[in-house]
């Protein structure tokens, strides 16, 4: 086998000569993840980890792909308030929905927690789980961005992209950790990122096991269950992963605890946070993730040495548009 | 790479050569496993399934490993009392407690589900997940199993194990889905299995994240989360794994709704269940997993041809004692 061996070590010498990371400017970030990447996988070294303790957990929204003008899964709420609308006669009368059909955004906000959880509630409710990934994947197919007038998964980061790749070629096991519907997130994720849904943690419903017509179903019940998001992402974290990750990426709030756990446990740690600066190629809602209120997670990664990570410097490109 | 790939074929063909199931006697089910696995593998056949999709699905308590006298998490939670005793003298006029402390058996049975819910409260809950993992590896370093007077983690089947191993070289990714707690399986399952802590799905407490002197933690909370038993079975294999597993292997009425779930999909699939009939090498409890009924599984899997394994017949080797 020493023949074989010899060919496996020049094939992955050829591998790593080449840039792992093209789409990532030659600044700091890309060299402290390379110098972090290098530091774990090297056997023998102190920092060295073992591949079964290599995680890696990633943010999705503003993370691995955009979420302006809002959550790419509230526009998919939306446009399905819309398409059952025809069965639904009262909601010409009834909030949220007489406001998500008039397009009146005012009324919109106005129904609160207690309106968009209505909307997410008829959205995401009701159906199988299979029926669900269906309406999905359709939307999918069809539905474009108001801006750039692409499909929605035209929206990744070409950089996380790169990243996930560069730490699954390093035997990472690449997670997504949002805040972000789990069933919503599977029928896309495996093709856009090479993610496997059994490692896709996110918020969820209540699910029922059930026969329909003699075969067995599973259906999405109208109750929420899970809340991945803040203190929810280290739980899920543990609940689905049941590994704390050595390597976290977010992007706000929603992906600080994340970013502590990540950081507190013992040995070589990495914690980033993308910002989200570059008005012209992107957005540049800077610390304001959420509405009339700053981030607080840049001032811990300030004061803590993790990595910031400036769509407008450290970024070559931004999406994958070209196709 | 011609050679490589010439040498790689190499390899693999002296790895098929070999017999990947050696203590599985030549009957029946053993053909029907390896002429399944050999189907869904083979490429552009009809029957061929994507590397992607090959999720298969063990219950653990009799499936993977022993369950007899009574389930080895309750054996550790009946020993966790006895440890914390001493900080406790009021258990000792206490049920379910005094009973535990005394041997009471009939007592013990008689504070029925309320008291089992307070034992597991006690034993599994008020600490950091982390402290819960070192506590259940210690208790598997010292206890012994009543009969075998060996490690609990002795009493793993062999034959499942040859069969986790030959489903993940035939591009499987294996999962327990075990009515039993995931956080007292993650810590010795993959050692014991090769099924890291992200392949278990399992039932489980309430969490919480919180700073205990400054510093993150996740603690266990004396509340039920979620049921990975029966209907829950197939709810909990689609909210950690989010496909429809083409193998499952169980042995009672608590995987009934996973093999159903398993046996409803399109295209070639597995459903398999293991017979406890051999009182001299295991327990001979046959269809009485639960006290007091039979289990239903066995009607539906006769009925719909279903592979039933015999622990007597069909198995060579029961544990891999010889160490």
């Amino acid at each position: 086998m020493k023949l074989l061996a010899s060919f496996l070590f020049l094939a992955l010498g050829s591998l790593q000569a080449q840039d792992p990371l093209p789409s990532w400017n030659d600044t700091a970030p890309k060299k402290t993840i390379i110098a972090f990447v290098e530091r774990v996988t090297k056997e023998g070294s102190p920092e060295f980890v073992r591949p079964e303790e290599r995680i890696a957990t990633f943010d999705n929204d503003g993370t691995l792909w955009a979420e302006q003008p809002i959550y790419f899964q509230f526009a998919f709420a939306i446009d399905r308030v819309k398409a059952l609308a025809p069965q639904h006669l009262e909601w010409k009368k009834e909030q949220p929905f007489a406001a998500v059909l008039s397009g009146d955004k005012k009324a919109l906000v106005a129904s609160g927690q207690k309106g968009l959880m209505q909307i997410m509630a008829v959205s995401h409710s009701g159906m199988s789980t299979e029926e669900f990934a269906r309406i999905v994947a359709q939307w999918f197919a069809t539905a474009r961005h108001p801006r750039f007038n692409r499909p929605y998964t035209d929206l990744v980061y070409q950089p996380t992209l790169e990243l996930l790749a560069y730490l699954r070629a390093n035997g990472f096991k690449t997670f997504i950790v949002s805040g972000g519907g789990v069933e919503f997130m599977r029928p896309w994720v495996e093709k856009a990122y090479g993610i496997p849904p059994d490692q896709v943690v996110g918020s969820s419903g209540k699910l029922k096991f059930e026969l329909r017509d003699g075969k067995p179903v599973i259906v999405k019940l109208p109750a929420l269950d899970f809340i991945d998001d803040k203190a929810g992402k280290p739980v899920g974290i543990q609940k689905f992963i049941g590994r704390r990750p050595i390597f976290a990426f977010g992007n706000s709030d929603g992906d600080q605890q994340m970013l502590e756990w990540t950081a507190s446990g013992a040995g070589e740690r990495f914690m980033g946070l993308v910002h989200h600066d570059d008005a012209e190629r992107e957005w540049a809602y800077d610390r304001k993730s959420d509405v009339g209120r700053l981030d607080k997670a840049w001032d811990e990664a300030k004061a803590k040495g993790w990595v910031v990570v400036s769509m407008k410097d450290d970024w070559a490109t931004i999406f994958p548009l070209a196709k």
